[in-house]
């Protein structure tokens, strides 16, 4: 029997295991409304934008081990109660799968403990995208509280800037990865982000951080290598990533067909992930 | 004459000297609203939380620089509308002193353009606190549109778990100083976050950034130190710093009187900083 959302917490890793093994899959949908890619005849209001992600959420669900709302695209709207609605409704419709607030917080004491309310009880989160720049202590109020996937190699072209700086010889992300898999992972259940555009730093952080999963952004309209992604990071179980698509299933049809576009691109990219993963 | 708000915007650089100008003083009042420290006898609505940030704002205002909502706090109340009220009223009330956002943003892409679109076109920011881990192509949305405020060497007990792992020689807060004063500001205009905890840090970093302005927050309730922080950090001008405190000025006094004591926290703070600052 499935424990009811919002009155029993498990804990994230728990969650995602039974996330990754109902769903029979590793795609993540990111959920990052764009005014200006809405389905032409769509409106413009937050409550249209919120009709169109339960569209999206209602015909990708089956096929996802996670929803990743990204906020800055709720925030920029003044969309916050909808972002609250989209939320309740993606833990009470799909309790198996994984609700992730991309929201890349990172501060101290008592200003981490507000953004903690924010993720897990304002938006009911199971887990939450920090920034690992300030250290264990600013993580400790979001691992009190559920899940912490953390910022390690990003996506992004300038990622290596600061990341890829050699420490004694390692690179700072590799850092911050053993920083979250030792002093993170001991108040908390942790992840990591590192970006499909890197499979090679993928690999080398898979090599260091034993099962810990991991989300890899960048698979979709970035570019990134899924293949490569998957072979890098995959577990021995056959698990252990969070392969995140946002506008390539959310835009894949600017038409009135826009909810059957996105789960036939799901459907694409989660077979992609699979025929990419040793059997 | 003044520009009027909203109409023309100065660069963040223009408004902050101004504002040091007009004000004298290099106080900046942190707003961070915790309901259970609110004053007795006020409710704990969003309403009830505005109208105290109103009469704080309206009792300091004439004595400080900047004022510096810090999101988390609003986030976890849902008091988005709030915020932006108050940041509209400091705006339209108080032209001369500048709004910063604290944030702590950090994205790549479409996603901190949508992040620059909540900060300078929702709440009118002249500046928002950025995270520097994702590199320079992640901070040019925001460096396109208005002032960047990078974390640097923070005030937290854990802040040098990371930001003072040496890179050639070079503690990685060092690295950041430089790629904010060089590459950053080459898109726009910059300040830096050196935490009042970390007095001798801020020292090394006004050295290598000329006359960069830096957010130098812990000088209230964390304890950091005022003086060594204003010696350490003073650009030969006499400016150069935004001395932030929060909790020690808005909680001066849980009474009717809270804003009498906050304005007298305020001018005590004041007053020490330029005891502090060389004639």
């Amino acid at each position: 029997m499935d424990a009811a959302p919002h009155t029993t917490t498990p804990t994230f890793h728990g969650q995602l295991g039974r996330a990754w093994e109902r769903s029979g899959s590793m795609l993540c949908v990111g959920l990052d409304p764009l005014p200006d890619r809405l389905p032409a005849g769509t409106g413009s209001s937050t409550a249209d934008v919120l009709a169109f992600l339960l569209d999206i959420v209602a015909a990708t669900a089956d096929l996802a081990c996670a929803f990743k709302p990204q906020v800055a695209h709720f925030a920029a709207l003044g969309a916050e109660a909808e972002l609250e609605r989209l939320c309740r409704t993606i833990r009470t419709d799909h309790p198996d799968v994984t609700l992730l607030l991309d929201a890349k917080r990172g501060d101290i004491g008592t200003t981490a403990e507000r953004y903690a309310v924010e993720a897990f009880d304002r938006y009911h989160a199971h887990a939450v995208t920090v920034n690992p720049y300030l250290g264990t202590d600013a993580a400790r109020p979001f691992l009190e509280r559920g899940g912490v996937v953390a910022l390690c190699r990003t996506s992004n072209p300038g990622a290596a800037e600061l990341q890829s700086l050699e420490v004694d010889g390692v690179p700072l992300y590799l850092r911050v990865a053993d920083m979250v898999a030792t002093r993170w992972s001991a108040h908390g259940d942790c992840a990591l982000v590192v970006g499909a555009t890197a499979p090679s730093e993928l690999g080398e952080v898979r090599a260091r951080v034993g099962d810990l999963p991991i989300l890899v952004p960048g698979i979709g309209a970035q570019g990134g290598d899924l293949a490569a992604s998957v072979a890098a990071g995959v577990t021995t179980a056959g698990t252990g990533l969070l392969l995140s698509s946002s506008r390539a299933i959310l835009y894949a049809s600017d038409g009135p067909d826009f909810a059957t576009a996105a789960r036939a691109e799901a459907e694409r990219t989660r077979h992609a992930i699979r025929a990419a993963t040793p059997a």
